[in-house]
């Protein structure tokens, strides 16, 4: 498993690939991919100024970060990844942010090395479509929050990613990411937003525990796109190319996804979306 | 193409199959079918009360009706659409609930019975997706919109519809809709939601004027998949048997369908979600 995750992107040290490849790995932040979580922190907060947060899988750590600029000084933010390796690198994000109130720690979501009922808030993002068990993690980080706290999570339901226009490099991507043997290494379900539901059941919260909402990601606009279309490039060209290649990409594909990837995020008539479930579980 | 039309389930009397058709097909408001225009209708109307506001291929009129309530007495809504059989269900819908201004016409959003520069706002509803031209669809709105006005459309992407768990009457029914003749008759696209910006883009209409904006319907929620699913089995076991069978399925197909979509509506773990994409053309 921890094998698995070092293949993965999030082993690229974006530190050392310039700026586009950092704003890529880090464009991720609590207000675009956990705004249906802040009203609650907000809320919680009032009650409680020292909430403790636990963010697991946080990758690069840029959602860990905001969520502990929103949670405040007095609150405290505990930042995990099952990769060792990326943990420098979420460290160094808060600290240019000047974000203080956080600690970094490797954790497998399920084992969480953490006393029962140690946080007020559970989190995690785009987790649960990548393991083997959703439904244990789900049951492990409910061990970990304190009775009255919340585990919030958001999963993307990839199997509705629409790219338009359909380039044909695109098209080419989206097999790679989702059809080709680059899934199955990763393991888990491309269909993990319509089964969050489920999951949380499974896991033995009653319906009327759970507060469940639907949002979409990406979108049309020409920021956004092309953080995503320079930094997919910039990896895929530079230190994925590799992987690419051994799962079954040819040099052409790569420059043909690249450069179909720039062309698509400079059209005016562009988007990139996803179906996303979040759900707000109450212990 | 208004035979087509007839054939469509708007063609269905719903004033004579009791309340679960009559709310199948009365469900959608403004409020949860045009949340993304309200802001602007409201901003509009306290620059101008007296805005004209016309509804294109408005089936049934419980969304025109809203906006009719919305709009303030003081406005005027004018509800079309290309089937006349449906108008007499609408208005019957308007004066249920005392809205009285509004007016019918039948009109085909191809060629729109109206002057140039006629109405402040234009609005549809899941009808691009299902006509041969909308790029000259949003150009025939265009043209009857005020300069100042705005052209809204909000389309389904209907390749991107959800449905769990995957009960077997409902992966017939999806098969049903999506792949099977009547998708061939009624034309159209499965892909109008990822393709309404260009479209947009397409009939002339700067980015600039553009607000583009995504949501999801449905939802989990109880109340709503419950009218859903009870809808759907009254009509395909009623006035939509016949051409059901006609167009492939069974008696058996029939049955599963309607149990398995009212046992997946009595679920707590059930969902039914589609993406969809808004937009707010300025002129």
């Amino acid at each position: 498993m921890a094998e698995d995750k070092e293949k993965s992107a999030a082993a690229v040290d974006y530190r050392k690939l310039g700026k586009d490849v950092f704003e890529f790995f880090t464009h991720r932040t609590a207000y675009n991919s956990a705004a249906y979580l802040i009203p609650t922190l907000e809320r919680m907060k009032q009650e409680n100024p020292r909430l403790r947060l636990l963010d697991v899988g946080a990758g690069a750590g840029s959602v860990s970060a905001t969520f502990a600029q929103i949670i405040g000084p007095e609150g405290h933010v505990v930042c995990t990844d099952l990769a060792p390796s990326v943990l420098p690198q979420a460290e160094a994000f808060a600290e240019s942010l000047g974000v203080k109130n956080i600690e970094f720690k490797t954790a497998d979501v399920h084992q969480l090395p953490f006393e029962n009922d140690s946080f007020d808030v559970v989190h995690c993002h785009q987790l649960f479509g990548h393991i083997k068990d959703p439904v244990a993690a789900l049951r492990e980080m409910l061990r970990v929050t304190k009775p009255g706290g919340v585990v919030a999570a958001r999963e993307g339901d990839r199997e509705t990613e629409i790219i338009w226009p359909p380039l044909p490099g695109l098209k080419k991507w989206h097999e790679y990411v989702f059809d080709s043997k680059v899934a199955q290494v990763h393991g888990g379900t491309l269909t993990a937003g319509r089964q969050l539901l489920a999951w949380a059941l499974e896991a033995g919260v009653k319906r009327n525990q759970i507060e469940v909402s639907y949002g979409t990601w990406l979108t049309s606009e020409e920021a956004t796109k092309m953080v995503y279309a320079r930094g997919i490039s910039k990896v895929l060209n530079g230190p994925s190319r590799k992987n690419a290649l051994q799962f079954g990409l040819t040099e052409e594909d790569i420059d043909e996804i690249c450069r179909d990837t720039l062309a698509w995020a400079d059209r005016e008539d562009s988007t990139w979306l996803m179906l996303q479930t979040e759900i707000i579980v109450r212990k």
